[in-house]
């Protein structure tokens, strides 16, 4: 089952701990866009610590072992990656399944659809403002869309269904839905540190997304001269503060407009298709998926009979 | 305000009472397409409360009042309705949208879909069995879709839905969703007494349309000599065991596979929306509609700034 | 029990309702700075309706009655308020128990003990912009200090508590604590309509005061140049939107700083002394107040044994 | 405190896995009438990997040892068991204390007190179909009655309490309570694998013993020819279907006749007292048991005072 | 429907009251062993108010009526009763079902098998200071065991269900068991104030039964010499302090010896069958109860097909 | 980063271990006044398990290191400390900030300004029974102000906090709230089993401090001929039984008195409060805390930008 191994990869997190006598080595989270593994560098030495830092490209020669029921290398050669070898990180993370500008395409149209000015207005104001980080951030940590560009790609995704939803109820504002909707998550670029090695920032921990992107309406209606107690205004604000449903789910207030409910419930279906596709990938047929902790926790059946 | 009529209208409800000093009346609710209406028959005799019992349709003139706040009847004559006039109870019930041939089209493309040949003869063989009552049948007995031919509408609009939400993820197998999505709510057929005066039956409170509908998939394949321990019967039986998402709404079992959870998902949006589009068209612009009890109690908005 | 009285009274509310017979009428909630009382006027013509609004105050003949178990007052005369008599509806709302200046020179003393510079300027900007409506506004619209001044009056009340607390664990930065407890509920002025018919406003239940006082730190950081990334600046936002202490009462986040932990715990134990304090003005010695809603709906007994 | 040991064993579980230093090995758990213990087989080859399967009785000698606070074994010597030796794997699983026979006879004596006509054929039907399965299978995977003829002894030990609580409350219908109980748990032997290495089925997990056993109701009707909308078999289906007394723990309707509300309890009262029983059994006097999980996480003391 | 009527009857409750238009009248609830019911005593002078306090015998002329669906007495001539005919309030009360002798005996013989010393004391100390208020008290002021006596008739049905279990589960102490479950609810004595016009007392409600009979036992300990840090007092103390089995329902700790997890289960099952028994007699064949605020609010259902 | 030590410890616990090839070690944890450490003692002998008993101080030669993020000791040699080295236990316990002579005189003062005079009876009289394991005890096993005088230094801080508070809300009364507040922990003495290896008792675990004090109220009231059934008495012990505000938290009645309320907030500030203060210390500027438990899981952020 091991094998002789020979690979690029990004170096996603450096650990560095102690051996029961003493001894100290780094433990290494390796990644490429195919999924991670973890490997043991025994006796780093001070300057092994210092080269090989998360975000670093290296060369690595080993065997693919198994430990405790989960595969990890065992590290023969190590070395970063030189000029002329692919020592871009963004090589080797997952990203959207469809280009830049096949999404970009996608978002031009359904904004020619915000027939509101003011809505219009501010949703291009802050997408021109935010537009490189947004195509670039994935749209979670860990969870859904965890991977470049996944925070365009889930919003993209929304927005089809969206579509899908407002043509069988056309008592819902368009407008309103579609500015909501493209706005909802803006706020991660700031929440989170960019695609390579997610983390949260220290305003994601003390403010948090929603409250970030409310507080980006407001600075556009000022950029934009646009009175901020208009109705239309106050609308667009309560969509995206409204957008995780419940109170505790971290929403300031709850949905109070039927466009609100929808967005949110167009959320969560999008996120939790998008969890179980990549959980379903993963699970051999006729098996059940590992527990997936943002799915209440549940283990997914992946069936024989079907062809996919 | 108060106004004369001179109208036919179905009793919905009609309850003996007694006044302070103790003389006998009906409380009446009447209905019809437009909604309801309340009205007390004061002095009823012997007679008059066997003859106005619900279900029955009447001539009423009278004078339209309010009394805390909610419109009533106060009633100056009435009578049944006789032959020549429109007596049919069906008249006066709200339906759906859409004729019932339009339906069955949409259904027979949808069955058509279903590629596997368990699950498409077990669909065909349920919707034949039912299909009279499936049509007239209301999806709640108060909630979403409580009109006469919605149980059909709302699940032939949670397959568009599904379509695109699938569309979107092909990973999800199609005979899966739409076999499960079709059925999942069939029960309610048993469960629930029919359009005119809707209650529950004894069947649906102590057994409930999930496990029913469980039960006629299983004697479908008794009568279809289909195995039903085979993968794909298991895997539409939890569908429809699954399709409330959580056990504390009724369902035995959680999602556990992924159509399962994508159906749960359908089946709230849909009746969320058709209830927000039944109370937005009661409420006034720039007012809050009254308090919605099966979405969480919450009273939402109608703004003045667009054009619905 | 009953009694004839002769008084001037402010008018809370007005309802237009029915008689079982169909006669208009008026239910009345009358206002003064001993409590509320209600009344029907039987008979309302529309001119009446017209005449007899909240908020204005009317000179009125009449008999204390009691009604299932409330007192009530039943109208003899009744006519609006003239010039020369007490027609400021000012007049007939409970107040703060100190002076408004006494308060401003307690609002001076705590900013002067806010050091950081920031902190500082921020506190005294919004203090400035809504300097007289801060002073106006009551705290809630009918929980805790549901009075004209009531929500300055809290705020100083906060202080004091504030003062001990900090002074036993010095590890708190006053700085930042009373910076925050200033601040944490002057967005209640533009959440609730004012002091004399207090209601929610539009941007009050779609956006909520915990957001509006955010955005307020936001433009007034825009106004003084101040760089919203600052640590200082991003904990004092964190301060306000953590404040309900739990996501499930509307903070967007909880407490991740202590001073905000201690904010919270300051917040909840004035709101609870002056809720107690006001019921049991209300309550015979030895016996049980009424319910408490806020609470959680419990009820507070009154000891006979004590002086008070 | 170490000792040296020569036993047969069954192996419950043998999983594969390797040492850090990448050498397999096969942890075994054993397993006889006393209780379990585990044990490491270092250097397991392909053959040894066939050669031990869970359900295998083996012949082990080596020293029984101590780690992390648990005993284990240190195996010196292993062989599958031979003929002639006792290598009947259900020899070594605990079993039921009474015998089958036993049993057998009071489920006679309980089916002789229903007299409604249809329940006791539905019963008398069903126990003939499962007969063989019901008398081998455990209670549960885990928890309660977790040995071989657990459930029949459970089922048992059940009616007794029954006998006294109807003894005590005539109002109780005896058919009803004494037939909805010796089938409550019938579905568990589809549910579970059997006694041997007990696991969830494919079916127990999608689909549930309490709708599973609700089928077999249905399918008995068929059968029988019984009319399966007759009131009392809606009830008895009722009784299974709720004995688990709230939806969040399974049951998809909540008990709504007298008779299912103390199925319920009586099912609790036998399986907490039979859990508490063995974990009293494996604990010292004086002293706290092991955290018991499906007794919401106590642990429960042992009194010195007392002669048991 | 209507029926004229000429009883003797017990005040329960007689509250004053002023119609709409002023005039006072007394709102009573009458008793006797059948049940209750409500009439209306109009222009009640000062000297009635004072001559029909809760707790007198009346003897009463009038007519039953209906209204708003309750029956509902309307008073034609009404008078105290006098010597010499049925005045003593205790005949009034709903009672035991079993004479307080055949009770005395059934305790003495449980007390027999209370073998532990401490234990017997303990048992025997209490019963005998309050065995007056015991065999009059009822089990609660409204739920369960609501009457006369039926505090001990209450426990007395609980203890032939514990001779059950411990029989099946001969690893429980007796001793433990009986006393714990003979004393659990004697707090209830000092909690209400007694059988005829049970309410809450102060200490009641501040300090609650559970703790009440705690005190008890230490008194008791302190008259009988017993050393309370003894084991066996330890946990009799624990079984009366844990018997509400969870902490949200008033034990300050949850029960922590097996012992008492069966009394807290046997108090449910008795006061939960007690209470159906009470509904089911209310309710006719083929009907649902009313709701039963103390079983989770369901309503049960009286099926048509048994004798009882 | 590691380095050689030469320090007297504590043992604060000692397991016996086996490593996984059988030899036996002993687990330490040490203890000073800065802190704990742990470390293996390879090969321990009887003897050794013997000697190295938790409460036994001893002086160490070895090496700090660290083994998986935290710090632990390697030990080079050992040995019990000796008459005239500082051999005392108590020596390198942590312990309240300010010296017990100080404490006695804040209570002294408290107590004088309890005017009712059984409270200040019962007060005295519990504090001088408890008087010398109240000064030694911690107010906790692990969470808050668990050192060598904790509950005194935590009660003499509340105090503090109620004086603040008392002034502002003078309806509330003094005498009830100084004597609840002083002995609402005092049932920790029995509770936990002292300030060195701190544990719960049985008593503890199967009664608990909330019912332990309320007993020691009782006894007081009998000592001192007091009667137990005056009012101040009752609220005396509502007071305490009360403290933990909710009925999960473990308090068998909710605060029913204004006093009771403020109780529970005072004890909540003081000891989040303190175990905010304990965290502080051990975080880094710009950076988060652990995880503490007991603060709902939350992890706090300490400021770069203030002094402290």
């Amino acid at each position: 089952m091991d094998e002789t191994v020979n690979l690029f990869l990004l170096i996603k997190s450096a650990e560095e701990k102690t051996t029961r006598n003493g001894k100290p080595y780094l433990a290494f989270t390796f990644q490429d866009t195919s999924g991670e593994m973890s490997a043991n560098f025994w006796d780093a030495s001070e300057e092994d610590v210092e080269r090989y830092r998360p975000g670093t490209v290296v060369k690595l020669t080993g065997k693919r072992e198994e430990y405790k029921g989960s595969p990890q290398l065992r590290i023969n050669q190590i070395r970063p990656a030189q000029d002329g070898e692919p020592s871009n990180p963004e090589l080797y993370v997952e990203r959207a399944p469809i280009k830049k500008e096949k999404m970009i395409e996608q978002f031009n149209k359904a904004i020619f659809d915000i027939t509101n000015a003011n809505m219009n207005r501010i949703v291009r104001f802050i997408m021109n403002k935010y537009q490189k980080d947004f195509f670039q951030s994935p749209a979670a940590k860990t969870n859904h869309h965890a991977f470049l560009g996944g925070l365009a790609f889930h919003t993209i995704s929304m927005l089809d269904i969206a579509r899908s939803i407002s043509d069988q109820y056309p008592f819902l504002d368009k407008s309103l839905l579609f500015s909501g909707l493209i706005l909802h998550d803006v706020g991660k670029v700031i929440e989170l540190s960019g695609p390579t090695a997610t983390e949260y920032t220290l305003e994601g921990k003390l403010i948090g997304h929603i409250v970030i992107i409310h507080e980006e309406i407001s600075k556009a209606c000022q950029q934009l001269k646009i009175e901020e107690a208009n109705e239309d205004v106050v609308l667009l604000k309560h969509m995206v503060l409204s957008h995780h449903g419940e109170l505790e789910y971290g929403s300031p207030v709850r949905p109070q407009v039927p466009e609100a409910e929808a967005l949110h419930y167009i959320d969560q279906i999008d996120a939790r298709m998008n969890m179980l596709q990549a959980a379903m990938r993963k699970t051999e047929k006729g098996s059940f998926s590992e527990r997936l902790w943002a799915m209440e926790n549940r283990s997914f059946y992946k069936p024989n009979f079907t062809e996919k």
